[in-house]
């Protein structure tokens, strides 16, 4: 008997759900605005029905075993519930698990969404021939997740895979976490518009100051729009993808020589800057980290985009990443 | 029946052997000096024969299961293996396993002498009461081991935890890995004894300058003079080893932040410098984690000094540390 799972990616921005089969194929999926949907039991309606909606249109499909829930926060675990989470106000202490439990009468399992995204990876993605790996999601700001020996690392606070918040820089830029040079305050889009504020203020770019100026209609500064600007040629917005690639390699270098993994895996949407970023990381890494000059560690980019968390979310209701 | 398992602690230094019972009791220890017994046939030899005394004197303990060796070196561990060891010189690809086992008849496991100290403080030391550790060696470098839900973490190539060698000072000291600013290059004896000599050559300790030239009928400028120094009020002396906590706090972080552990244990002789470098230690953890300053999370020193090791390799061999 063929079975399936219902896996969801509840975001700050989006509520994507998805049907994913034990073979690992999504056979379907949806995408809704969190802001269209409105408040928390609005949001956890419709999770509900389009989760019994992906069930019903493939039942031919097997059994649907349960549901996987990826949330952007803190969890206690064992109890399913939201402990922490800036990126859903309004959801501390919500009975996440329960509330989806009650309506759907399927058993649910609830984690965090980039340890999801890192299983997702494990499973289906770029680390689906290794039994461990950490993935660094690049987003706004730095994500991780370790998957050791085909498992979620929880920590026993649940609060493991902070990579963001390895320190990479002494005196650095002040973090969200209260601390200071974090590697989220060096390598993420946010990193990326701050220190290209500050070239601008410098009038250190005057290629991406023409192009903020003809955007004033509407693009703002992004971290994409820098990328533009760098791989148009502009050295000074050039220098500072290689040292968003400098850091990350400092801090992969001590990521490397303690947990030696085979596999450590970039994803998020700042990993399309692969092109600019990866060869000072790679040269950081290397003079950095014996154990990656060994030749046999590997760093790659992440396959399954923005579904790694839906197919993470899958497996751990599937319970199938092993 | 009771069991007993044979520890053993094959050091640059010293070749130590004790005997070890399933309830953790250290029945007897032997110590000899390496230097004494000459080339690496003679250590085995000699390695092998105090093991069989121990044995044979210990009868009344129970059956004798087995040896457990720890090794300053990197293995190939199926097969007992040393594959790199600075502080054994010509010991390379040498099969430490099966040239103990053939002369003793006895089941031999080898492993990391860090990993087996961490495994020792896991079963009887600071860590007896939790199922993850992390231990930080402070000695000439700085050694670590991984210990995961009851188990050495080896990592896939066998070179997990090597917590001396993530970065912590963008440009710092050369380090003998390669790299530069390496945790071992600010938290070490070695690293004391350079900052030292920095300073005397500044003229910027005279307390430190008077006992080195008294102690130039003999003793040389060590770690313990520096310290003796520091705790004696000289200033100087004092902030490096605030410096020294400050390194070890930061690296702290990023491990309480990545591994979410619920105990770092802090061992070696360095260790015993605890009064005069933790309290920067701590400030800098409590600044640098949110994860640490949640306030669950333990940093303790360890319990059972040079022997954790021998206790770490008998419970390698007893199979009993979970």
């Amino acid at each position: 008997m063929k079975r399936f799972a219902i896996g969801v990616d509840l975001g700050g921005t989006n509520l994507r759900v998805a049907a994913v089969d034990d073979a690992g194929r999504l056979l379907e999926k949806t995408a809704r605005s969190m802001r269209a949907l409105g408040g928390r039991d609005a949001v956890i309606r419709q999770l509900c029905q389009d989760a019994r909606e992906l069930a019903a249109r493939h039942g031919s499909a097997g059994t649907c075993v349960g549901v996987g829930v990826g949330v952007p926060g803190i969890l206690y675990l064992e109890k399913g519930v939201l402990r922490r989470s800036p990126n859903l106000p309004g959801w501390e202490n919500f009975a996440v698990r329960d509330a989806i439990a009650s309506q759907l009468g399927l058993p649910v399992r609830v984690d965090n969404d980039a340890n999801l995204a890192a299983l997702g990876e494990k499973w289906r993605g770029a680390g689906r021939h290794v039994a461990s790996l950490c993935l660094l999601t690049l987003g706004t700001g730095l994500g991780g997740g370790l998957i050791l020996d085909g498992k979620i690392w929880h920590g026993f606070l649940g609060m493991a895979g902070e990579i963001g918040h390895i320190p990479v820089v002494e005196n650095g830029a002040p973090c969200g976490c209260g601390s200071r040079g974090c590697l989220e305050t060096e390598v993420s889009a946010t990193a990326i518009v701050r220190k290209a504020q500050a070239l601008l203020a410098a009038g250190a770019t005057p290629a991406l100051a023409e192009e903020v100026r003809r955007g004033e209609r509407g693009a703002p500064l992004t971290a994409e729009l820098v990328y533009r600007v760098a791989s148009a040629g502009d050295r000074a917005c050039r220098e500072l993808f290689d040292s968003f690639g400098k850091y990350l390699g400092l801090a992969l270098a001590g990521l490397v020589n303690v947990l030696n993994f085979p596999l450590y895996v970039i994803g998020g949407g700042v990993s399309a800057a692969w092109d600019l970023f990866s060869p000072a990381m790679f040269s950081e890494l290397c003079a950095r980290s014996y154990v990656f000059a060994e030749g046999s560690t590997r760093v790659a980019r992440a396959e399954l985009g923005a579904d790694a968390g839906l197919y993470g979310a899958a497996a751990l209701a599937l319970g199938s990443a092993a």
